[in-house]
């Protein structure tokens, strides 16, 4: 069945460095490490358990300038940085005077994660995963996607020399069908929506032994991936933890594991465990979470998605619980946005710090001002703001909103009338 | 006059750190930093002249991660990285043995410039231009550009709270417009060709006495900020230089840079001055240098650009001679591609090693096979290539080359029917 595409998973044991189990996220249920993303015990998602040892600053300055310099932290082997994969990582932390200013706080900061290969943290998670992939002897690496992930998993395999299979609505836009059939794996539109794509995903993965979806079956090593933003902004400031993060929401992963990964450099010693508060961003046409916080609950209601943050559209975010967990616990707070205020958020960041972001990092801005006007930030205390992806993909969100300033004719009279000097 | 735009640059000394003289290209001739480009004494282009006194390899490698980390090496203040700029370099270089095997030869590097913030090796030398333009007393950031260099100087502008004047032609296409007016600067629609926007430049740089038009006025500056490409691949090849490098050619400024900044590293003895060779690519549809370099010829006969790589379609390249000198001196050869090689060279390079480059890169890759075709380049001795533009600007260029493999309705059977297996 799978002779074009691969061949049943080895049965060798996975290196996987420090990982050592998964457990269940409900009820700490624990099983050995596998290419799995749901307890058979309570159902709950499986989360990657680690033995550490011993995690020095020195090991991790002397790494590669990238994500491997954390493998110790991370479930993936331990030469993982000799096997071909992308290397994100070590993205830009900007220190967002300008934007401060405008907002009327102390100090903000910038994680540009537009720096990737593909240009959004999806490089991260997505490099983990194929690094987990090949070491439970998947050959295949697949996902259903709309825009990023798609961008990240068809690059990955091209530099891995894997095969990739990509799943995608029929009706996307054209300039993200181009940006991931360029690296020519198989790219597959399919007749229905996004809903329908991801349905398909998760039976292909049941069925096809070799592929590895990496939102799906290996899920749980895809999404410690994202703990490397954690990790990067905390050396970055010098080895300490910022008091305030902002973070926006999707499937609600990643801000739960920025937390983890805050909490793991505190464990190790590798930063003072001071206290941080996580704040989280939605796009009001998809703001299940945020609903939830609003209202105290701690179960979240599905929606359907209504906002041009596509990347955030996820009507039932699967960590939804576990997002409203880590922003009760830290203190921190959950708000939601209008369509117009995203654009306004990534028109402010352009003119203030010349980071273009796509819709996802207007979000997060817009959010941070409507926290600091409703008080639930603290203006005196520095502010993170994660940038999670590219203006470059997402054109038509100020498509009406910005252009030339005048059009005049090839004279300097003109040029300078048209300023008006 | 430039009551609204800024006053007259100040006589105060300007700091430019290791800078000490123009002098100019033809025949020597020495007169103090200033923002001119054209010796008034032989009509040639002025260049930076140093005296770097003392470098190590330890100073740089404490430096930032980023192109300030070689300040001892460019014309910008000694105290640069605390002045509000973008934080261009550092990008990666890639060990591209999919490629090198694709290509039939031994080892093969990428450096990959798309990962700078506006994703093109202009962040680079707008960087370094904005840095010089500051000690002249400069207050509004400047250029003629068809894209890239557009949005690097409107990025960079906005980010240090300058003004920036961009001129572009008004027939510029509607996603390269909106990816510089988002940084809210004077972006101005030129109703002409780009020869008419750059000789409009060239007037206005003349009459503004607070614009730096980086590319004209202060050009010596900013051409400067290129040779931050090869000290990067010198200081990732574990401080050596290659033996063999690529470098695309437009005016051929950066190809002469390259070399530039090769020449210092071993004459500071910070790489052992090992020979290498200099090899340079045009698109046929603009290939005045290659055609040169052909014929045999020490100038450069002006062209009528027509290619998909716009980028580099430059008909009259100023530092055309200069890159006929470098390429004869160090043995190399240039070599030119048709726009269907380009569109090969952008897919070949996604497919084998996940990087996405714009048609510059494309021209990059597609030369770099062609002269390996020819014999011109050794396939036993490694190979650098200069990737230095990203392909989600010049999507039009496979717009009708890549797609899905295929459509098909909802179900596993017709996804696995569409693969074949």
């Amino acid at each position: 069945m799978t002779a074009t595409l691969g061949t049943t998973p080895t049965t060798k044991t996975p290196d996987l460095g420090p990982a050592v189990e998964l457990v269940s996220k409900e009820e700490g249920h624990r099983q050995p490490l596998a290419p799995e993303f749901v307890s058979a015990e309570d159902f709950s998602p499986l989360e990657v358990a680690y033995d550490f040892g011993r995690v020095r600053r020195e090991d991790i300055e002397a790494g590669p300038k990238n994500i491997w310099r954390y493998k110790k932290l991370l479930p993936v082997p331990s030469n993982v940085e000799e096997i071909p994969n992308t290397e994100p990582g070590a993205t830009r932390l900007v220190q967002a005077d300008r934007l401060a200013k405008a907002l009327g706080v102390k100090k903000i900061w910038v994680k540009d994660d537009t720096g990737n290969p593909t240009h959004s943290f999806k490089d991260r998670v997505v490099a983990v995963a194929l690094a987990a992939a090949r070491e439970f002897g998947f050959e295949v690496l697949a996902c259903p996607s709309t825009g990023n992930l798609a961008n990240a998993v068809a690059a990955a395999a091209a530099r891995a020399g894997w095969r990739s299979v990509v799943l995608i609505p029929k009706t996307l836009e054209r300039a993200k069908i181009l940006t991931t059939a360029v690296y020519d794996g198989d790219l597959i539109a399919v007749d229905g929506n996004y809903d329908d794509v991801n349905r398909l995903a998760t039976q292909l993965a049941a069925e096809q032994e070799s592929w590895a979806f990496v939102n799906v079956n290996v899920r749980p090593y895809y999404s410690e991936g994202s703990k490397t933003l954690a990790f990067e902004v905390a050396e970055q400031l010098g080895w300490r933890l910022p008091p305030q993060i902002v973070v926006p929401i999707a499937s609600g992963s990643q801000l739960t594991k920025v937390d983890k990964g805050f909490r793991e450099f505190g464990q190790l010693g590798l930063v003072e465990e001071t206290p941080y508060k996580v704040f989280g961003a939605q796009a009001t046409g998809c703001s299940p979470v945020s609903a939830a916080f609003r209202a105290g609950h701690d179960v979240v209601q599905p929606v359907k998605p209504d906002t041009i943050a596509r990347s955030l559209a996820i009507g039932n975010p699967a960590d939804g619980p576990y997002v409203l967990d880590v922003v009760n616990r830290t203190g921190g707070a959950i708000e939601d946005v209008s369509d117009e205020e995203v654009v306004e958020g990534i028109r402010l960041l352009a003119r203030t710090e010349g980071v273009f972001t796509e819709t996802a990092g207007g979000v997060t801005v817009a959010t941070a001002k409507k926290l600091l006007e409703t008080g639930k930030l603290d203006p005196d205390a520095e502010i993170v703001l994660l940038i999670t992806g590219d203006g470059l993909k997402t054109l038509d969100a100020i498509e009406d909103k910005v252009g030339p300033k005048a059009t005049v004719s090839a004279s300097a009279d003109a040029v300078r009338e048209a300023l008006g000097i």
